[in-house]
């Protein structure tokens, strides 16, 4: 199959599902603007993309989830815009184009960004396809667990703390599972959720979202250094400028490419009894560790 | 009814529920210790206690919602950690201790409330009375939009925007209804909403809502100009330096108070028809016109 263009043809979906969403203006023009600006800048819709084939492969029609995915991707935007502000992270450009709080301001930044997040809680609970009120009650448990304090925000205030720390295996893995790895779980664990699969099918997804979530940043991190910073849109070494702790600095960039082969092909084997339905979950597996932004 | 201690009972519960809710640590500790800083620095909880009013005036037992009325005050707190930036009011005392950046630092108080506002939809759907799922989705979905980008986030902006412009009737009632009073409707609403009371019912409390929701915030501007401040917690005509638009720069102190007379008197006609079991959202609003903090 030509993953790329399966990859392409469901990035369709999300995005013309969250231009049609945000097509409306709201008050003040300048919240909807900051909010637009960074949602439509050019993301690879990873996380809903994800979510979309994690129902697909469990026989779902991905139509009818896509407020869900996409919700995801209001959360992945609003986390880009808090961890650039200057407090955080200081980055002017994301993308290659300004953050948004250089465009807007720290004060509307940091508005967009709860407006944003806030927001994508009122998307999950748009039902556009029929979907069971229970399903989507535990979609919302789920998405508020991995984003919030046992994920996402704990994986940040981690990343934080440790800057300039020295290297440690065990922070670093407690970073990046809560920070990546913790929404991508949560964004392949929606299909199996929504589908109301049983317990099993729903642990299968778990682990390769897990495995798949460190790839993606471990793979993040080298293309930091190693990079093509016109494909990246970031400055290249702005993780070891930052003192990042990172893959590549605590084991170096071989041992983490071995690593996030490992990852893969694990990833790979748990999918495999899941048979004809899982082949995109498989492909995209492979894809995530050639690609190069 | 003596009201103040009907109240102090209903916030005893509130708090109990809280404080059990964060005894577990999470991590990184210090996530934990900035969120719970802001949480119990002795708020009046006077948001999850109306949607425990609410609940109650219409037959339901109180004990069965604590956890959706007390995730209104994770998402009244975070917007006070996030209100009180730098970037944002810049205010260094709140409640007669410093505020949460003055403490963690602007990037342990963002991601505090980050963590608060995402945690609060964790709480929504912990079900511990046998709520329906469809009344609980409904919660979220309310919730979220008149915290977000269609309330409290969007009034928030209005206020940003707004400091040192002139007078100005329209965006003082565009501020007011959506930064304070839409997440005090929404607290009003999650009674009848989880109750699943009819229509005219909702229509009732989101009446009442809007109303008791702009005395308490006129009360609040008038109290920073005239309060005690060992009483408020703030230092005196902070709006004022700030040149923030407030009712009494717009109407004058004695307009401002009549205006919030009206809209009791108004709030308590909408809620006669409930009978008896409306007898404290009765007391409750004429309390409102008389506090001192």
């Amino acid at each position: 199959m030509d993953i790329k263009r399966y990859l392409e043809e469901k990035k369709g979906l999300v995005d013309s599902y969250l231009e049609r969403y945000f097509s409306s203006k709201i008050m003040p023009e300048i919240l909807h603007s900051a909010m637009t600006y960074s949602l439509f800048a050019g993301g690879k819709r990873i996380r809903p993309v994800f979510s979309l084939i994690s129902y697909e492969s469990l026989g779902g029609d991905p139509l009818r989830i896509l407020p869900q995915a996409s919700s995801l991707e209001l959360i992945h935007t609003y986390s880009l815009i808090h961890d650039d502000l200057p407090a955080m992270d200081n980055d002017d450009m994301r993308r290659g184009r300004p953050t948004n709080h250089r465009v807007y301001g720290e004060a509307m930044a940091i508005l967009a960004g709860d407006g944003l997040l806030t927001e994508a809680f009122h998307m999950l609970t748009t039902n556009e396809g029929g979907l069971s009120d229970k399903a989507l009650l535990r979609a919302v448990r789920d998405i508020a667990q991995k984003a919030g304090i046992y994920g996402m925000v704990a994986g940040q205030a981690q990343d934080i703390l440790s800057e300039n720390s020295e290297p440690d295996k065990d922070i670093l893995e407690f970073i990046h599972s809560h920070k990546t790895a913790a929404l991508i779980t949560a964004s392949l664990r929606l299909g199996p959720i929504l589908a109301e699969s049983d317990d099993n099918i729903l642990s299968l997804f778990t682990a390769y979202g897990n495995n798949i979530g460190m790839v993606f940043q471990i793979v993040d991190d080298i293309l930091d250094l190693t990079g093509d910073p016109s494909k990246t849109g970031k400055s290249s070494g702005s993780d070891e400028r930052k003192k990042k702790l990172t893959y590549p600095r605590v084991y170096g960039i071989e041992r983490s490419r071995q690593k996030a082969r490992e990852l893969v092909e694990e990833a790979i084997e748990l999918i495999s009894t899941l048979g004809e339905g899982a082949k995109p979950l498989k492909e995209v597996a492979l894809y995530l560790l050639k690609r190069s932004s």
